[in-house]
């Protein structure tokens, strides 16, 4: 029976560690993502395969225990929409209300800071991308201003107006935040379908989808949300739901089978297990964090003054800052390594010597980080920690 | 700030619980599901959102840490396949398949006894679907003999060969397994990809997508690999890998943004989470699980011995049976519901009482159930419920 399992060595999947226990992690995909201590209780009891399928009737989003369908209703109050679904993540979302809504060789908007999964779901769903540029270095600002000329220009290139915008609420470089209410203006105005991709905001910032004239905001749980991966929301209003949760419609030619309240985008259900259950465990926890978020921006303020005594190390992206995402230039830093037995490396290596790991390793030209969540003591650890390195290294503290 | 969070009431997702331990669970979308106590471990360890994406450089698929890079090619070898990509689900993976090698108004053939999301995948992707049909009542056998006929059906009147043939390996109501080397012999003969659709049997029972003539096979970690939900695999050929997995293309028109290591089908990475790392951690569970298959057939057919006792119940589908999923026509216990206070409910309530969970309450007229990874002992107390229940209601027990 089992020819063809020989080469197969099994060991090293046993008892896998991730080896950061105790560590202040600063890793910018991951501060968001972080389960509150309730949360990690409720995993267990959900971990096996099919757990919220205990007692439902063939459509998830309608489960009452666990209570999906009030979550359902909750999460799109919660992001001031009209209605929701539960997905695997903030491309998933985008995919569907692009593969929804457009048809191949359509053209979408997007910010010139947006996630690569944005082009990439455009490209899977055939369409072509024109972006909207940003001011460059240092500040990388998206031009904002340009929004109604571009769509003029597809419209008039293509002899169609572009059938969707998307804005990224808070890009995953900078931590600029993008002016959303002004972008969906002008969609409004034009008559353009308007994208939220709120897969840094939602869940750390307050975000109503309403206010900014939205017609979808996508949102991620392993980002923002406080919840296992892969889990997302896309929420949209009255008038795009029958669109994009069209209903099956298919028939058997031969058995006449019918699904009629599967949902077409979703195959049915989405994120049908644990992750679902971590995002409503850590529902409340979201609800109150976002109350807070003034204090986080205060503290990533407070960490990058802190940061920026380190002659040629410089923040980049808009000023003041707004996000807990923080992208440094340091050319110091870089000056350093390349005389530094480890190369690119010893930066990464110096952080983890004090307790702190995130940043990926290797880069010292640049350096990618978030403080949220942290406490103000660990956010001064880990600024301290690039002062002492600074030292260290012989370069100017101002 | 909080205008729109106002009706919104968090207290009822505090401390969810399932509500069913110390239950025998007999739930047949769950059985191939529950995790190892080992894997449970796990779980806390990576619980929080990007915890794969440590190490991650920018392909989920290569990382080393976790050894996701390893274990892509020992599942390519599990299933006997040349190379896979981990998933959210059987369903997700037949989507990517059908999306990557069809055309909208291309036609696929699929089995009777298809799984909903094999037609919901393909309407999603605009296919038509056409059925081979199944010998009805009580065997429900798909006439495996008609797929030479089918496909040329198909190429006459569409004047185009099918673009795929789905099998359904085992089906999720009767349990009945397929005979996929030969549906796959005939696909070779007319040179039609062959997917096989293993949601219920990859890590129950030994598959090798090679033997079977497989072009694609798509698997299910919550099904049927002890692993959290959701995950799957969805493995293929060299033949097939540069089509399903391909790369990038697109380009930022400003920018100039590329993103030639990320997979379009994938959205970039897909499972990025806690399942991928119960699905790995599951993994040495599994390959040896799958070596004492025969002992679980034997479980299950011992199982239908004893409740076919009961006057009036019959398990259907082909015999002997074959897998541990079984459906039983009960006519003897839907006219005592017909009488009973509970209605439909009562043998739900019955079973209860007796410590089991896992039937779909309200149905007496058929029931559906699994004996998966359950032990001699438990086997038994389930089977002899429905003997207990038989005596209590006055139906006879032969």
């Amino acid at each position: 029976m089992s020819c063809w399992l020989s080469g197969i060595d099994v060991d090293r999947y046993f008892d896998l560690r991730r080896g950061i226990d105790g560590y202040i992690n600063i890793h910018p995909l991951q501060r968001g993502g972080m389960l509150p201590s309730d949360t990690k209780k409720t995993v267990l009891e959900f971990a096996d395969g099919y757990s919220v399928c205990d007692y439902c009737l063939g459509d998830l989003h309608k489960t009452k225990r666990p209570p999906v369908s009030t979550f359902r209703e909750d999460m799109a109050k919660f992001l001031g929409m009209d209605d929701c679904r539960f997905t695997h993540g903030a491309r998933e979302g985008k995919f569907m209300v692009m593969h929804s809504i457009a048809k191949p060789g359509d053209t979408v908007i997007v910010d010139s800071l947006s996630h690569y999964s944005t082009y990439v779901a455009a490209e899977r769903a055939g369409l072509n991308v024109v972006e909207v540029s940003n001011k460059g270095f240092p500040t990388y600002e998206v031009e904002f201003e340009r929004y109604a000329e571009k769509i003029e220009e597809v419209s008039d290139r293509t002899r169609k107006p572009p059938v969707l915008i998307v804005l990224t609420h808070v890009d995953n470089q900078f931590g600029n935040v993008g002016d959303a209410k002004r972008v969906g203006e002008i969609c409004k105005k034009y008559g353009v379908p308007f994208l939220l991709n709120g897969a840094y905001s939602v869940g750390r910032l307050p975000v109503s989808g309403r206010r900014a004239h939205a017609d979808f905001v996508v949102a991620s749980g392993h980002k923002s949300m406080a919840s296992c991966g892969p889990s997302g929301v896309l929420a949209t209003t009255d008038e795009w739901a029958e669109t994009v949760f069209r209903k099956s419609k298919i028939v058997g030619n031969l058995t006449g089978k019918r699904f009629p309240i599967k949902e077409v985008e979703l195959l049915g259900c989405t994120v049908r297990g644990l992750p679902l259950v971590s995002l409503m465990v850590s529902f409340p926890h979201v609800v109150e964090r976002i109350k807070h978020w003034e204090d986080e921006v205060d503290k990533a303020r407070r960490f990058i003054k802190t940061v920026e005594r380190v002659n040629g190390v410089r923040k980049l992206g808009v000023r003041p800052h707004g996000h807990d995402i923080i992208d440094f230039d340091s050319p110091s830093f870089h000056t350093v390594s390349q005389k530094h037995r480890q190369r690119g490396y010893f930066l990464y290596h110096e952080l983890k010597k004090r307790g702190i790991v995130g940043i990926a390793p290797g880069k010292t030209q640049r350096f990618h980080i978030s403080t949220y969540g942290l406490t103000v003591e660990e956010v001064e650890k880990v600024a301290n920690a690039f002062l002492e390195m600074a030292e260290k290294y012989k370069i100017a503290i101002k």
